[in-house]
């Protein structure tokens, strides 16, 4: 495992994301469950030139920094299921490295300001990156998705509890 | 923007993506034009427990580093198109935060090695973090995709230059 012993990387915010969750406890688990909560995105003025031609995509991934998140268990019970997973088996926050990465409805842009629809993004949460989603690279609509196969749409309704502060 | 100017967020490597593609020109520019490419993934030994049950998954989110690419550019000229688009709207490994995303099929796993299909990541790729492929969460397949509309499936037989380098 000499390559992976390698440099840390590190990584300054390019922007923050704002939200109406301001306690981890009572998100939305996914934006699924999000649908219709707006956001803003403020970008920082020196990165604004980045977001041309941004506009012209419905969705968007967002990475950001589970900035919240300390520490983490490599084997979590998620909210979905009562039985534990991998933490790699689960979209759980309390990662070795806590990147948070979810799709977003880009609803306009204005300077530097970019608003979201179906934000399940804590206030205040810093962004890492913005990429476009592109349905021919990102869609995969008929996967297997292991334990999650019959609790996946319950995801909707689900909201979060304190266990991964 | 004080919250953005906060700190910098800094991450360890879980492990290590291996591929046939060691130079930067000549690979695939996303998984579709990398289609039954064999990679491995080599998983850190003391993180291999996070890897429970993910052999469910089909296909899983890879996040990592793109640590040959120096810099960036806020305006790109992509591969799929000759005209020049923002950074953020565009899938440029060249961004402020070099993070890359690549959704891949999991063919197996065995100790910490997890074997993967569809590879477009360069040897020896730093790997940040895994996450499970969830339809639900993750597949938006009528999504609109801007300057992207009517070339997105030209990925599959485009291949890089060095103009990323």
């Amino acid at each position: 495992m000499h390559d992976a012993t390698g440099p840390a990387f590190t990584y300054t915010p390019i922007g923050t994301i704002h939200s109406p969750y301001t306690d981890i406890a009572g998100m939305p688990i996914q934006p699924v469950g999000a649908r219709g909560v707006r956001g803003t995105i403020e970008i920082k003025s020196d990165l604004c030139g980045g977001l041309a031609d941004l506009d012209g995509f419905s969705h968007i991934i967002l990475l950001y920094a589970l900035h919240r998140c300390t520490g983490y268990s490599l084997t979590v019970t998620p909210f979905l299921d009562p039985a534990p997973h991998g933490v790699f088996a689960t979209r759980s926050p309390r990662r070795p490295n806590a990147i948070g990465l979810s799709v977003v409805r880009l609803v306009g842009i204005e300077g530097c300001v970019i608003t979201i629809e179906d934000v399940d993004i804590l206030d205040g949460t810093p962004l890492l990156d913005i990429k476009p989603y592109i349905p021919a690279f990102d869609s995969h609509p008929d996967t297997r998705c292991g334990w999650l196969t019959h609790v996946a749409e319950n995801a909707r309704d689900t909201r979060s509890d304190d266990r991964f502060r």
